[in-house]
């Protein structure tokens, strides 16, 4: 409970115009991208490490919770709280250097990740920071970071893991930490900044992050194949990544998703099972030569219809069409959707299109699937409308059955992208089993004794 | 202390024939790559995931401690024990699955690094493993994996953790968990992957992993540069990376390791301030399109006295001939050397060689530099005859001195591919400072209650 003496404190700590408890507010941070909802008692704003520290040291002495906040663009509930504080980063947002010597940036949490990029550009780097989640248009760098976001690009590029250097991390019992720095390579000590990427904002609270930069690639082409059946698109992708083409983004459509856009962008598909999309990125004299050679692999496999190259980048913008109308195409449809991130076995990305198919036949209701390919990672979208009681129920018992299909029949991981939060906790156990639960229990409480950092988020901790 | 009732509890766990107390065998195991020395009490070899798993709780029962041994190449004391017993993986060395269609294998902890290359060529799968630590034809994968080692091609291929998909880990107290598996990306709880990559073996035992493979590139060619002043070779790494040539290896060679090549091998070299060699990767078309580039980038960089270019693999390897002699030149001049493995940020490579010149001049003795410009990781040699108590004695002092340097003036790190082990604990508390090493005692206790997995090891644990 933050009760007035509390609300006082916190006051003190971040200023009074960066408080507030109204229930308007509250209101409005009730949510984030996921269907899960709850209400905090208090929001702050933070500007300096030195307040997220002394908050938590006070959260400590008065045993409230702490729940961290970017732009709560997440699709798995990490940043609603459904009691005590939420801290919120978005006015702690300064981009704090470009050092161009060394291809890095350090930033506060609350960049947003699209600005930095910005600043790049307008900089005239000719650098830029890769990892790419759909949202990037807000999503600041701390909840990328906690969730380890990732997007189109992570086949080529990797995820924010990957390009993190350095972190300054504020730790629940209130002590400042620093790990890594401006090094490529770095082997000393436990890895915390592995650690905490990924950890959903539940052992640590990131308020600084030194990321790698690299050169923006001169061009971009993209190219597209209709593939008969999902399983030949399969082989498609087992001969695409046996070539050693490098691609940049590889997006598979399935023919659901395709009716989708079609019905809402007026786009005429051919008939196909499934469609793939592939990006290069390079100087446009190395574009324009491993297109040719994706035009070989396309002609030498089976089961393609039709095939598209983009040789320019007006034509590859066209290309992306589809792809981008997927997920507003959707919202035609139905008005409410839950969007899983199961990751696969690359060999079982066709397995995982079919039963999905099956599935949405099963529960007499619609999963279009899009997603990547390069890393076996699908969104299946479970549609349904909030109005009609038992298209929702049916809709939820199918996510239920896709996660005993994901974990037992494909090898995959229901969550490649989005997290855990509070909607993935019920497949955790038969994903991990209770012996790796109590480690992380063990791990939680190293890091928290008191358990007061985003409580009930990954697992429940008593 | 092992007695003799445990000793035949050992035994019935592994069999007769995988334990030994021999004093001579002791001997034999009691050091690794480095200086670091210590007689464990007795030895087993483990075959089964499961035997590992007995031995744990039965060191648990009996406080005992294990220290996990691979081929024992590290150079940081990790592999060597002063007490306790020594679990030795090197029967444990099973392929067990190569999954083309995943671009993955599955492997026994005590698989060496070369033959799993080998089988993969043997098969025809066109697949390679790409992080090649210089130990590569006998160091293991568990091993590796708790070292998380480079080697050479880290720059484009990044270092042991960028490849490992999944992990089976016997935790301290005995239980198995699996972490991952065939899937490219997984966001589903906490990274123990990421934990364990590096932790040296301190918080689990690895006993099986899923790695990635990647197509093996048609051809190598590489090229070479001397400048007149490691300034000169650090702006040329700068326009280098802002080029977005994409290298698969980037040596610096300084001009005391030239002048030891020289003398070692009789190869003659221009007067110069350090020489960098280049090596890039792919179809020969392409790398032939970038090699004209690099010779561009060379032809308008200052500084530079003499260039090469290898524009066939037989030249290529002639490149390469100064740097593969760089280590062995060194046993010429004496007898024993300290390998160190400094990480700073790109662009204090040359300020890192300049230091370490003053270094030798301050100590009077030698310590030739090289290493790896991608990466920031130089590896100073710090050169002495133990005989010479007092060069022994200056050559350790001064290794203390790069310590502070590095940590100081460089904004860098201790170990950027070796690891802590013994050798590097001395400067934990400088890098990390307290309140980091205070949680690291905490994370250790989380897996390792009773403290009986290779104590002693990166930090003291009370």
């Amino acid at each position: 409970m933050i009760d007035g003496g509390i609300k006082e404190r916190i006051k003190s700590i971040v200023g009074e115009k960066n408080f507030t408890d109204n229930p308007f507010d509250l209101i409005a941070y009730s949510a984030d991208g996921s269907e899960a909802e709850g209400m905090a008692e208090a929001i702050s704003w933070v500007i300096t490490s030195e307040q997220v520290s002394e908050i938590m040291k006070l959260a400590n002495e008065k045993r409230f919770t702490v729940t961290p906040r970017g732009a709560a663009t997440g699709l798995s509930g990490g940043a609603v709280a459904k009691q005590g504080l939420i801290m919120d980063f978005s006015r702690m947002n300064t981009i704090l250097e470009i050092d161009q010597k060394n291809l890095t940036a350090t930033v506060e949490a609350g960049v947003v990740l699209a600005d930095l990029n910005k600043e790049l550009e307008k900089q005239g780097t000719g650098l830029f920071f890769p990892p790419m989640p759909a949202s990037d248009s807000v999503a600041q760098v701390g909840g990328s970071i906690a969730e380890n976001a990732g997007g189109v690009r992570a086949v080529k590029y990797g995820v924010m893991r990957d390009w993190i250097l350095g972190l300054e991390i504020v730790l629940p019992t209130g002590e400042i930490i620093n790990e890594g720095g401006k090094t490529r390579k770095n082997v000393s000590g436990y890895d915390l900044i592995g650690l905490l990427t990924g950890s959903e904002g539940t052992l640590g609270i990131i308020t600084k992050a030194t990321v790698g930069l690299t050169p923006i690639p001169e061009s971009r082409l993209s190219a597209l194949a209709y593939f008969d059946t999902p399983e030949n698109a399969g082989k498609f992708i087992f001969a695409l990544f046996q070539s050693g083409l490098d691609i940049s983004a590889g997006e598979i459509l399935d023919r659901q998703t395709l009716n989708t856009v079609a019905g809402y962008t007026g786009m005429d598909f051919p008939d196909c099972g499934a469609m793939i999309l592939l990006e290069m990125d390079g100087d446009m004299e190395d574009i324009k030569r491993r297109l040719a050679k994706l035009e070989e692999l396309f002609k030498s496999s089976v089961g393609i219809s039709d095939y598209r190259l983009a040789w320019d980048p007006v034509e590859n913008l066209e290309l992306w069409r589809a792809r981008k109308a997927a997920l507003p195409s959707m919202a035609q449809l139905k008005p409410n959707v839950v969007i899983e991130d199961t990751t696969v076995p690359l060999s079982k990305i066709p397995e995982l299109l079919k039963r999905m198919e099956e599935l949405a036949k099963q529960f007499n209701i619609r999963i279009p699937c899009y997603g990547h390919i390069g890393d076996g990672n699908i969104h299946p979208m479970f549609l349904f409308d909030p109005r009609d009681h038992d298209e929702a129920k049916r809709a939820h018992d199918a996510v239920k059955v896709m996660g005993d299909i994901v974990l037992k029949d494909l090898q995959g991981t229901v969550t490649g992208e989005h997290g855990v939060g509070t909607e993935k906790k019920m497949f955790m156990l038969a994903e991990h089993g209770q012996a790796k639960m109590n480690l992380w229990r063990r791990i939680k409480k190293a890091f928290d004794p008191n358990g007061i950092l985003n409580p009930g988020k990954i697992f429940d901790y008593d």
